[in-house]
């Protein structure tokens, strides 16, 4: 079975880690979101990205959600100390990433062959495509503070101003990244994994060709929320600021016609009515995914429900 | 007396060294080089800013003559471990540097404004500024390998390409740093630190503005060469390139009528009846720099030399 998952930050990184432990490279890769991307201190730098690669490849942080374990800081102690910009703070390991990055992009290579660079120096074997060579910037539309590049809302502001909307900022003009339509294509089945509906799997679905190749396939959606919270991240707060209630079956309505199958938790089994009348197939299961475990298991059942999904839509 | 120095690198940040242990903050400022600046990584970088603060700073490298004393290589190694870019290598707490000066940048800071919050952050009182504030790029023309931009040559080949001349690209667009020029009005005399001419004084005197401001008062230029070598550097490499004897009385040659006196080493009196029939008063002593003793001594000549070419000059 060919599979193909579209991930944004932890939660995504998650799934698609146990997704990568059960296929082969030939037989899964990721689209990663890049509208969280921004520029720091002259660095470009790709959260999401460097999320699910560095998950992927083991060197993640377990605690932070981001950035490299095993972590030093001493140059953003320093800056600290020379008044420099603190907000978004970056350790040594990190860090040299950025700088790479940086550096090749400037050289003109695009994200998606340094990403193939960074992957295959961290023996990451599975193909992880950014959602789009060029530059697409997610705004956060706030009530109270205007319009916020995401990194500022997110990281700067904690997440504090309520929002309004988002914008997609390129996305119009920007076009898949090389190979990543031609997976979606060849792939059996496309998961959408349990990150934010509206700032990571959303500004990928809004990169002209994404939406119209997923029409054709069985697309299972994964819940980023149980119980009515987000296991990290602002999800949940997202869309009760927008007006809508913060539960799984809002997620599964937000993708809506997209999905053949929806996994979300046990604590909302009562929302599967809600669901089912939507004609997505529902599955009921732990989707915390607490240790590595957790992500083999979760991916493995998502897996077989994807199998079944599909052989119910032929 | 209002002094105030030009200075390129090492050199240069040695003599400044020893004129702000003699000069109070009031009667001493020095205008640096920045056509040696350069990006990588997407960091801003300013060598000879940094040497000369470094230095001032009390935090200079001993050894290499860039970067940090007591540093570490965190960052870089990484860098190195990702086959990143590896021919400029920077430490990590120079790293901090750069990485808050392109924030800076980034914001909407000038230079000056930032070399004054690192200089305030270091404990530097003297004024060092920027020879302008706006993008100036020396750029070496070699035999054999075309057009480099300076770092390139300098690191990169490691000075080895042959120099047939230079150009500093933006220099005619460029105006001085604000409040350089004043400086050089009120001061009583100026002194061209023993940096390389061709590519660390010359960038200074390319900016529309100084060579005009310099004709006025009294110039005394110290040499950058002993025994027909550069104490460090490729200085003595760039003259015999050009086809010019890399000698004491070369470097006043080169700076000519700018001149009122010149001080060089003992190594060189047989230049000295060469050198007086230019009208250039000499000055022969010991210029090596090999401790700070030195450089306050130095420096301590430089200005009563100073002072009576200045009373000879009236």
């Amino acid at each position: 079975m060919n599979v193909i998952a579209l991930a944004g930050g932890v939660g995504g990184a998650k799934l698609v880690h146990g997704l990568a432990a059960l296929l082969s490279p030939e037989h899964f890769s990721v689209i990663v979101n890049t509208g969280d991307d921004f520029e720091y201190c002259g660095l470009k730098i790709s959260p999401d990205l460097d999320t699910v690669c560095y998950t992927l490849a083991g060197l993640a942080n377990p605690e932070t959600g981001w950035g490299r374990r095993d972590e030093t800081w001493t140059v953003f102690e320093v800056v600290k100390g020379l008044g420099g910009p603190a907000w978004f703070q970056l350790g040594d390991k990190d860090l040299a990433t950025h700088l790479a990055r940086t550096e090749w992009l400037n050289r003109g290579l695009s994200l998606s062959e340094i990403t193939q660079k960074l992957c295959h120096r961290w023996g990451v074997e599975h193909l992880v495509l950014p959602m789009t060579d060029s530059p697409v910037e997610t705004i956060v539309h706030t009530k109270a503070q205007g319009s916020l590049g995401f990194q500022h809302y997110f990281v700067e502001q904690a997440c504090q101003p309520m929002v309004r909307g988002f914008a997609f900022e390129g996305a119009t003009q920007a076009a898949p990244a090389p190979g990543a339509l031609e997976k979606i294509r060849a792939a059996d089945l496309v998961i959408l994994t349990p990150s934010n509906p509206w700032v990571s799997i959303d500004p990928i679905l809004a990169v002209p060709g994404y939406r119209d190749a997923l029409v054709e396939k069985v697309v299972i959606g994964v819940s980023p929320l149980v119980g009515g919270k987000a296991l990290k991240g602002p999800a949940a707060k997202m869309f009760s600021e927008l007006g809508i209630e913060p539960c799984a079956s809002s997620v599964a309505e937000h993708y809506g016609a997209l999905l053949s199958g929806f996994v979300f938790d046990h604590q909302d089994s009562d929302e599967l009515e809600k669901i089912q009348r939507w004609r997505i197939i529902p599955l009921l299961t732990n989707i915390i995914m607490k240790d590595v475990q957790d992500r083999v298991r979760l991916a493995r059942e998502v897996l077989t429900f994807g199998e079944s999904v599909s052989d119910r839509s032929q």
